[in-house]
């Protein structure tokens, strides 16, 4: 049987949920059965990948409310991020999928939202032995990178910022 | 205009390709020009990215020799790395791109198949303004980050091979 693999992107560079992306299509490539849960991106957010996902019919629920909790109700963002997670353990559970992204969950946990401890408990009783899962975000948990096989640190050694070029549309977001 | 981004993807971790590819479909969703070339992996290997390009109708050229010289003939090798670089130049010159990716890139530089001084300033000379531009590869010489606006170091926290685990198919090639 084919061992499924736990896949964490971290780190303080670009990359972390564009490898994501580019994992996903690559199994898309194979016909697997894939779907993403986006923990802080928001549906209304103009991003490539969600222009991308749709015109390639993926399965992509973007949850979250855009980064934009600083200024906004965090009890709500707290709410998104337990109704994400609740959708997640939906779809690890069904046993109906390759391979599942758990985009940016990190903020999730690292701001209390979801408890570490009590979301690997569940994966380790609940995640089909051959599904591969892919989750991403800066600082990711020590239970997390515990429990994960493949673990990536996305290192910031340049940035546009710092010759003043702003991001731009198409392949930065 | 638009300010055309370099980017480069370097370090010894997962996810150097990957995030190249990532970028790649995110462009393509705001129905940019992309093209790929990749300087190691070869037509004839059995990649996801390369069958997810193919689903895509993405222009992809994949003129290495599979990341075997270690074990062929190196003239040879150095010879595709040539021909691969001449593509790149013919298709950057074009100008008729949004996106080029040189996937691998390093290692041609770094065995000294191709000059790295001499990329450098050919590009500086013809490549449009408004062109992205990403290599990947590890070990990027420092004239390549010199020259970039974007680098991102990948580094190996934990990888599979520590506990035993195969490769993967659909989530690592």
């Amino acid at each position: 049987m084919r061992q499924g693999i736990v896949i964490v992107n971290t780190g303080n560079g670009k990359g972390k949920s564009t490898a994501m992306f580019g994992t996903l299509l690559r199994a898309w490539g194979r016909d697997m059965r894939v779907c993403v849960i986006q923990f802080i991106k928001a549906e209304t957010g103009n991003w490539g990948e969600i222009k991308a996902a749709r015109k390639l019919n993926l399965e992509w629920y973007a949850l979250g409310d855009g980064f934009t909790w600083t200024s906004k109700d965090l009890d709500e963002s707290g709410n998104k991020a337990r109704k994400a997670w609740a959708l997640a353990q939906e779809k690890i559970a069904s046993g109906m999928y390759d391979l599942i992204a758990l985009d940016e969950i990190t903020y999730a946990l690292n701001y209390g939202w979801l408890d570490v401890k009590e979301v690997i408990e569940w994966l380790r009783a609940h995640k089909p032995p051959e599904l591969h899962l892919i989750f991403t975000g800066r600082d990711a948990p020590p239970e997390l990178i515990d429990y994960a096989d493949l673990v990536t640190e996305m290192r910031e050694i340049k940035h546009p910022y710092q010759k003043g070029i702003l991001a731009q549309a198409g392949v930065e977001f």
